[in-house]
């Protein structure tokens, strides 16, 4: 990998995409391509990061962010930590901060942090000198599921200027939504958002600093005309306190995606889910499964993504 | 490890012993004997599965199936990667399939997987393109443990054909004596299977393909006559629901394993246990430590039969 | 590393810093100096372990602790298991030793163990030929905590032989006071224990061999007279039955480190923790946080000295 292929540099932290300018996304994703390969050999690995440390430091349970992290780092070389806390010293009463520092003063290069409070990586972020990367934290944002959707647009289309791109299900709780708004219409895509009253918040356009790039309505069918990709969110019915929406057969009805919506929008038209699915609720089984389905790209494009996210963030060759 | 030694070649996945032919057994054998040596060297680690990903994907708490497989899987140099569901996605309501489809779009190897319902590996196998081992599935089958034990006895008596083997226990819930029915009776030895009327489901021979190799009965000194093996069963008290047996004293008076009865078999019986033994229930203390006792075998012997497993069902020189 | 340099060897298992000698404690130190340098590297890792198994065998929950030996085993290319017991075979009524000897017969190398039982890795040692370190059992020790601590103070001070240390806090249940106690007189410091009269055992000093060598008072402010360190212990209220002291402001007023305290002892007297710790009650923050503080390097030393007692007993180059 050349140093002018890595070329700008990132930041000392992922914290949301945001902070990234197209080029520096373009970057990541562009290394990503490259890690992608890695998974397809006889021998998946690459010795980018050894020596390296990288800890998961989860505070809300995770099978599917966590492994992704957890066989990048490894498939980088690196040495991973699983801390998944709850039960040992957050018990104990130690503040965020405390744990976060008796974690980086072991000379962890990187740590990677789920976290049910808003804006905790970016805390750590402050006050580590270890590379802090955000793998989820309340509503706020989920950057590395932002890149892993565009890096999967961009392998399918080519491209992701002046796609449309639709995002339904419950924005006000996703911080999937939140992070693939910045990103999307950062690199160039218009996104129109679509939902239930009840699970939009007002001024969810001011996410996006390009002007015109997303617009909110509460039709799919309406929104679905000329998609290019069409992301259906998961049902989070496990963090909502009273009910958002009167029923499950009622939200597929209005903002399930089905086969026909699916054909509508178009032949070519993308069907993106974060993942895991609640199939015939927000997406149709043969949806989920049929030939127009990112979603197992999703995850194996998740690794690749990750692998050049914590090259970057790590003390690797990106930022020499 | 020459390629004649490996003919002839195992299929995809491993479900039970009844797939595989006297042959393919004894390919397994062979390739854990020469894995046997690696847990004797200073450096207890040979490259075969660089840069391969196996998983361990558990339904059920296990620490030493678990741990057996980490292990071997590590000396093979493979990247593991531990998932222990019931928190995480299971909660969120993913389908076992969808769970099994996502690890492997991560680029897994090699699914190892332990189920509480009997088939569930059968199903994933017939999903995922990943090699599927079975780690133990309900009453159905544990394969590994199976060849495990076949090889501890193959090393102590230097054959398994024409031995008496008997099983004494639980033999309705117990995975580990089908597996071992199956397993024992195709490299040609006899099973005599114990067990109170209420432990043992009709029928139970016809488990083995080879005509009359399988023999029922109640009385274990009966059994004991002659037998080159004797097996106890863990009596899993926490699997039944009605009590099968009036008490843990009266079962160990009439099934338990003592040193009484292990010399009445002979002095050459070996006394074996899948482990962990319930010391004075099915198997007393001076039996379990004594010298013809292979319980600790087993377990060293497991992380061998375990290395042969991974090598053969990982995409490794086996199927080459 | 020379051979000279490891001399005098240890023995087979660390269970409790009275087995060593002052030689052999220096002999840890000097071995944990070599090994912090490992920790500033780009790669950070030697092949001191390759090819050995350690096994950090929790019947306690503890992330520092675990994580640091998980880090220390990963930084000298061990292979590393972690087994968190409570929910698996200990469940099915197994019992230690069986637990230990299962463990063992996977071809282990080392044990690390922690258990609420004072004698647990004891009993472990002289059962199993594996090399057996105790994690913290009980109230009885925690000898990797009392080496990183006598480390951390010889990196500050130069020296340990003729410090004045000053242990305050609840005594009676403090493995990591015990281990103080034993390894700072053993190198020839003088140790000054200090706690209410209900959290100090009576005859406390005659856990040092070395006569004369601790006292025992009440008063924290008479006690930092002339201090070179003070070590304040966690205010463990999760361990304690009845209370032992009216409340958290009250015992922070007596026998809390603060900066009043803190100066009067002296500008360069050291103010440790062995951490997690409770802000404001046996220490505030700005003490924890200033410049006299040694909480992080603790941490950072801890890996360093794990990775010396890892190489030492596991049958590395220090016992050939």
């Amino acid at each position: 990998m050349s140093e002018t292929q890595l070329q700008p540099t990132v930041g000392k932290d992922l914290l949301g995409l945001s902070e990234l300018s197209a080029d520096q996304i373009t970057t990541l994703l562009n290394t990503a391509e490259s890690f992608l390969e890695v998974g397809t050999r006889t021998v998946k690995k690459v010795p980018a990061l050894r020596g390296k440390t990288v800890v998961n430091l989860f505070f809300e349970p995770s099978t599917r962010t966590r492994t992704s992290f957890e066989l990048a780092a490894k498939r980088l070389s690196a040495d991973v930590l699983n801390i998944n806390l709850g039960a040992s010293s957050v018990v104990k009463g130690e503040t965020l901060l405390d744990t976060a520092r008796t974690i980086e003063a072991m000379s962890v290069d990187t740590v990677v942090i789920r976290h049910a409070a808003s804006g905790a990586p970016g805390i750590l972020a402050r006050a580590l000198s270890s590379h802090v990367i955000n793998a989820g934290d309340g509503a706020h944002a989920h950057p590395t599921q932002g890149l892993l959707d565009m890096f999967t647009v961009r392998r399918a289309k080519g491209r992701l200027e002046g796609l449309n791109v639709v995002i339904v299900g419950d924005i006000t709780h996703s911080r999937v939504a939140r992070s693939n708004v910045v990103g999307f219409t950062r690199m160039g895509a218009h996104v129109r958002l679509v939902a239930p009253p009840t699970m939009i918040p007002p001024g969810i356009e001011t996410l996006a600093r390009e002007p015109g790039t997303v617009t909110v309505g509460h039709d799919l069918d309406a929104a679905l005309d000329g998609a290019d990709v069409v992301m259906a969110l998961r049902l989070q019915l496990e963090r909502q306190g009273a009910p958002l929406f009167p029923g499950k057969r009622e939200y597929a009805s209005r903002y399930g995606l089905n086969r026909a919506r699916l054909a509508a929008a178009g032949p070519d038209t993308l069907a993106m889910h974060p993942g895991p699915i609640n199939r015939g609720v927000e997406i149709d089984a043969d949806v989920a499964d049929g030939g127009n389905s990112t979603i197992l790209d999703q995850v194996t494009n998740g690794v690749a993504v990750r692998m050049a996210v914590l090259y970057h963030y790590s003390g690797g060759g990106g930022q020499a």
